[in-house]
């Protein structure tokens, strides 16, 4: 059968890492997985609690196709809690997971061609999503010095942009944009006809000040945000976005044809996470002592090119120094201790032979191990 | 802020009925709803159960973007069952709903500006999604004198095409494709190297043979289908597709990056409903019932213009010679006598002025008391 070229989209290279960890455990041999962008508790027990009691009562058949009405509300809220900001409930749509949320946002923004900015590093899924939609993805370099976050003069060297994608946190980096830098972004963005989008998914997993959303410092932006990182359901597929009001009925018709509705069992147990404060802080507070761990033990080991990620669940190690090959480097690792991380070449395309990514959402003692085997592993390299 | 020319997708003319008929129930009027294309059941008590249990020891994060390799085996051993194919389960790709599945199919097919027949009527989301794709549906007519089947003449006079979507049994009108029209339809489109993707999703729901699958006739297909409706699933947005095992590795990456996964919670669910087939089977025995009674009483009411449905829960009927605005037609009938239709111009944008879809998915009481209300108000019209 013919295929398409649009379809062609680059495999994740940290899947030869997952596939080789795969291995080793069949094999008997216990893996220390730090490269799983996921949280390994479930979803919180209220929401758990939630749906087993809406499965007894209720057909949980399709939803209109922008979200329960009290889900929708209850988002609305946690922007009042979070940020301060009032945000009608109408603007907000509940999703298939942050993923169904691009394929809205870039459908309803983009027209096959159209330049869309991204920051390298980045998400890998941008780029191939955009693709995959006919569009073309413009990589926006970052540096070290900036904590991967972009400078105004490159995202202006990228233009015409028809739109620009930004996240604070960052995924691979968890650096955060500061709220001067935010505002200038947008409005520049504002000033340019680009459309931002703001990929806020790591927000309420910060380890000083919060996150900043580009909602405080304008309307003009579409919000992306997730139920699967703070609030743990990565499996349930449920995220939502925050969209200008003139943007809502474009973005219902779409949703409508291209997903019907978000899934209901989802939407039941993600409205019940919004109050599981108490079970998600807990969670919170695993991370913030894993993340100390890595910034004592890292270098330690000999992983010494960090900068301090200030949320999300993850670090990004200049490993150049050590490795002119990230992915032989990490299947070595693999190999040599059964510490799995990710190859920077997933979120940078063109510098990350030089990077590698650990993720810290797992458990503690897994943290402990994992540095352990790391430190012993680096001294007999 | 600006908005993509593919964004703007239709509404669905359906709404405004859905709207009347909420409002009027908001002031203490009851609805019969024949407009809405879902079960009134839940899913399995199996499919409930299962989740509810996996729910207490499983932490239900992202499954491999493919799917849950038992329940990829499992919808395999259904095509076993159903049609006596032997599939392998790596052709298996469980998917978000069918309408995840179509998302990765016309990714995988089809380029930018590529052409795609869709016969009309047929289910208005195929459009819709084929423009958010910046993909060009070509209509295909049917006639009621071929029970709303394309002649293989109209679907010739259409070409050239990228790809062509076939439905048996068919939305709005449940009449299904004999196997020599099936076998025929796919070797002409292998001859035309035009992609045939089977939308399968009413499979399960037949009152006399069972339907033929395309897989039963070629390999060379996308075949969609869901556990929406025969497994009464709606809300769960769970579905998949069959393709050619030269497309697994492409949508698989499309997966990966569009979806990271079904929802986990969904596949659990599914593969539980896979052995309900008591429940189900008592379903459809409600349905066959509903249809019975619709193909005896609509022509005494008044609408005598329908083809017998052999499968799914819908009769579209001609309406043509009682109003020329199926539309207003509709709203008609909602304010007199309570009952709830889809106007034909949701499935048929050129013809559907002239008929209506009445759906048979709920309770044989509600088609009843539908059809009382039906004879009553169409006597006095």
């Amino acid at each position: 059968m013919r295929m398409s070229s649009r379809g062609q989209v680059d495999p994740f290279i940290v899947m030869d890492v997952m596939e080789a960890a795969r291995r080793a455990e069949a094999a008997g041999q216990r893996i220390i997985h730090m490269e799983v962008g996921q949280p390994g508790t479930p979803a919180p027990a209220l929401a758990r609690t939630a749906l087993a009691r809406a499965m007894e009562r209720d057909s949980l058949g399709y939803t209109v196709a922008l979200g329960l009405p009290e889900l929708r509300a209850g988002i609305a809220g946690l922007c009042r809690r979070w940020y301060g900001v009032d945000i009608d409930p109408a603007r907000v749509i509940v999703t298939a997971g942050s993923s169904g949320a691009f394929l809205l946002a870039f459908s309803a923004l983009f027209d096959a061609g159209d330049r869309v900015g991204v920051t390298e590093p980045g998400y890998p899924s941008y780029r191939q999503i955009l693709r995959a939609m006919s569009l073309q993805p413009v990589g926006i370099p970052t540096h070290a010095a900036d904590r991967h976050q972009p400078r105004p003069e490159a995202i202006a060297a990228a233009h015409p942009l028809a739109g620009l994608i930004l996240a604070s946190p960052g995924n691979p980096t968890g650096t955060m944009l500061p709220r001067e830098t935010l505002a200038d972004h947008a409005a520049a963005a504002q000033a340019a006809g680009t459309a931002l989008i703001s990929d806020e998914i790591y927000h309420g997993l910060h380890y000083d000040a919060p996150a900043v959303s580009a909602l405080e410092v304008t309307d003009e932006v579409v919000v992306i945000n997730s139920f699967s990182k703070y609030f743990s359901m990565t499996g349930w597929r449920i995220g939502w976005m925050v969209v200008p009001e003139a943007m809502v009925r474009t973005v219902e018709r779409l949703a409508q044809n291209l997903f019907i509705c978000p899934p209901h069992a989802s939407q039941v147990a993600a409205l019940a996470a919004l109050d599981a404060t108490e079970e998600l802080e807990a969670n919170r507070a695993v991370y913030a002592r894993n993340r100390a761990l890595l910034l004592d033990g890292l270098p330690k080991a000999g992983f010494d090119r960090i900068a301090p990620p200030d949320g999300a669940f993850y670090i990004y190690a200049d490993v150049s120094h050590l490795t002119p090959n990230s992915r032989a480097f990490a299947a070595e690792m693999l190999e040599g201790c059964g510490v799995a991380a990710t190859p920077g070449l997933d979120f940078d395309p063109l510098r990350g032979h030089g990077t590698l990514r650990f993720s810290y959402a797992r458990a503690t003692a897994d943290i402990e191990e994992g540095l352990d085997r790391l430190t012993r592993w680096m001294g007999r390299r």
